[in-house]
């Protein structure tokens, strides 16, 4: 009973992982043993989520393969359509949630939790969670879901879902490293739970339901849009640095974006996503987006005492606002990147499982005696 | 990085709790102070499940608003009802998330995460998840789901949704007695699920529905279906030690419903469900399958070098067989009298919150290089 609390298991270390490298004091990040820089500067989100998934960087020809089953895997099977038109009046990452849970039944290994059955079941998820996004989107805009594109790759594919127009280079490339990114961290909450799930055998659907479910919390993954809402509310560069300051001032509002659970110096996403926010707020005639993130991040830089710098949502806003996404697919869009990453998690947890299950220590009466009711 | 590893957590107190005591040396449990024995004696699912969420034993005026306030919201929305005659092919747990994840969207306090407005949800979410498993057994087999009966409590309502009659008092009191015994259990690995949901300040219908996609799996929820299995496999009591002698040659095939995670004695909880189990065979004239398992288990004993003793779930599925329950519901039954006790562990959670992630170890490669598609 004298054992310390582990609140937010902060220093605990559950299980080793060959998944991510993350080094939160000198802002290192390796997806199984590749810089991510390396990764963003030359891969796509497909080659990465092969890596992920299957352990080594693919072939040319084992790409390719990859990538035509996740092509013939992005449509949604006609029953959860059905279902996606009824919950559309929900929250995105509501839909998101039940749209996977019940992909489950429809699953062609449904019941089978073997080691193949699940790399199948992954690959098919990846390339579902798009097509799920994309057609409630269009569902509660009174549109029809729209087929997919065979000739388009994972990010531009997603783009024309949702916009019903095939998207620009640029704009596919900045999904398509969006998507990279957000590709896998580690035990972060989501996955965490994903694990968790998984730990009592339980299927990959529902270890990814969890996962959905958990993303969905603001200190999880609603940075972006809470990023995108201030520099729209800031609305001029210029007006960023009293914003800030009057911000530095209230610790119950405080600035969006900054600061990690385990980077400690600049999250090594962030700069990927600076650079694209850059090129698309140039590129696209709205300089003033990136120029007041800019600044906002040049004020903070003065009040950081304690070292807070940008993590990878800081600059992700703008990417997708620049790519007209609607606030409320930002987390939702974080999650099709991160499937892969989920999936991953499950299989090393099942690989050497042990049920996961902490203690809680009580601290309450032991003695207290029912009373019948009519005494009380 | 020399950090021991915390796999499955199995001695880390996560937080400290106010809900259930266990000494799993000493076989005891309490439900927030009061001995399990004397609930079980005198209490009834309705009095438990407000003591859980409410925090203290209700007056018979507390008790009598809580239980109209669970009679007037057992009916489902519509649109949920629709949905559930989509997936109705699916396993009874897949359909139960499902619901659960789409109901977030229909619950009249939906974006309200303040503690006030999650009481509202746990006691709706307490109300509803016996007509989710009840109206999807119906649709399956082709009939139509039930209206609710306000005239019957709880447990009863249940087998009434589910059979279409009147259940009888002792059908019903064995019924209310499961729930009970299954109200709460600490941080098992379904509620530390909700808990790590929670955490991200996702919503508590998020939280439940990883709940339970978590207490799907067979190291969690599924010990009373594979017992009953067994009670039926043996066929007859005189061939029960037969049957347990072979397995025990067989580690790959063990003996279901002996042994727990946490008691190192007879689960406190087991005594209870063996009493019901006898009882129900006698009055049911079907002795044989509590004369199976008791045979089971004595000749279990003789094999208990390490003290492996039977827990909640060995008695419960031949309670559920007597009930005449299909053996794919033993487990949402779980989750139905389950179903306060993850709201609970939500709201201690949410009390005072810390964003639960642990680490991982990185144990490969630190130094890939990149090398691009056309060289590998």
């Amino acid at each position: 009973m004298a054992d310390a609390l582990a609140k937010g298991l902060r220093n605990v270390v559950l299980d080793t992982t060959e998944s991510s490298f993350i080094d939160g004091q000198e802002g290192v990040l390796l997806y199984r043993g590749y810089s991510i820089h390396d990764l963003a500067a030359n891969a796509s989100f497909e080659e990465v989520a092969y890596l992920l998934l299957h352990g080594s960087l693919p072939s040319r020809a084992a790409l390719a393969d990859f990538d035509a089953r996740l092509r013939s895997q992005r449509s949604l099977p006609e029953p959860v359509v059905a279902l996606i038109r009824i919950v559309a009046g929900g929250h995105p990452m509501d839909v998101l949630r039940t749209a996977v849970s019940a992909l489950a039944a429809y699953d062609p290994d449904v019941g089978d939790g073997s080691p193949a059955a699940n790399l199948r079941k992954a690959e098919r998820l990846t390339a579902q969670l798009p097509a799920i996004v994309a057609a409630h989107d269009r569902l509660r805009r009174g549109l029809e879901p729209l087929a997919p594109r065979a000739d388009l790759g994972h990010a531009a594919n997603f783009l024309y879902l949702l916009q019903g127009e095939k998207p620009s280079e640029e704009a596919a490339a900045a999904m398509d490293l969006d998507f990279l990114l957000h590709a896998e961290h580690g035990a972060n909450a989501s996955s965490f739970a994903a694990r968790v799930t998984a730990s009592t055998l339980s299927d990959l659907h529902a270890a990814v339901t969890s996962a959905i479910g958990t993303l969905k919390g603001p200190l999880h993954g609603g940075a972006a849009e809470a990023v995108m809402r201030m520099a729209l509310a800031i609305g001029e560069p210029e007006r960023a640095p009293a914003y800030v300051r009057a911000r530095q001032r209230d610790r119950e509002n405080r600035i969006m974006g900054f600061g990690h659970r385990v980077y400690k110096v600049e999250d090594p996403r962030a700069r990927h996503m600076r650079a694209k926010s850059h090129a698309l707020s140039e590129s696209l005639g709205q300089a003033k987006w990136y120029a007041i993130l800019e600044a906002v991040e040049k004020e903070m830089a003065r009040y950081q005492r304690h070292g807070i710098y940008v993590n990878v949502d800081f600059f992700a806003g703008s990417v997708y606002y620049l790519l007209d996404i609607p606030e409320d697919l930002f987390v939702p869009i974080f999650a099709i990147g991160r499937a892969p990453g989920w999936c991953l998690q499950v299989f090393e947890q099942l690989a050497d499982n042990v049920l996961i299950r902490p203690l809680l220590r009580y601290e309450g009466p032991t003695d207290l005696e029912y009373t019948p009711l009519d005494r009380r």
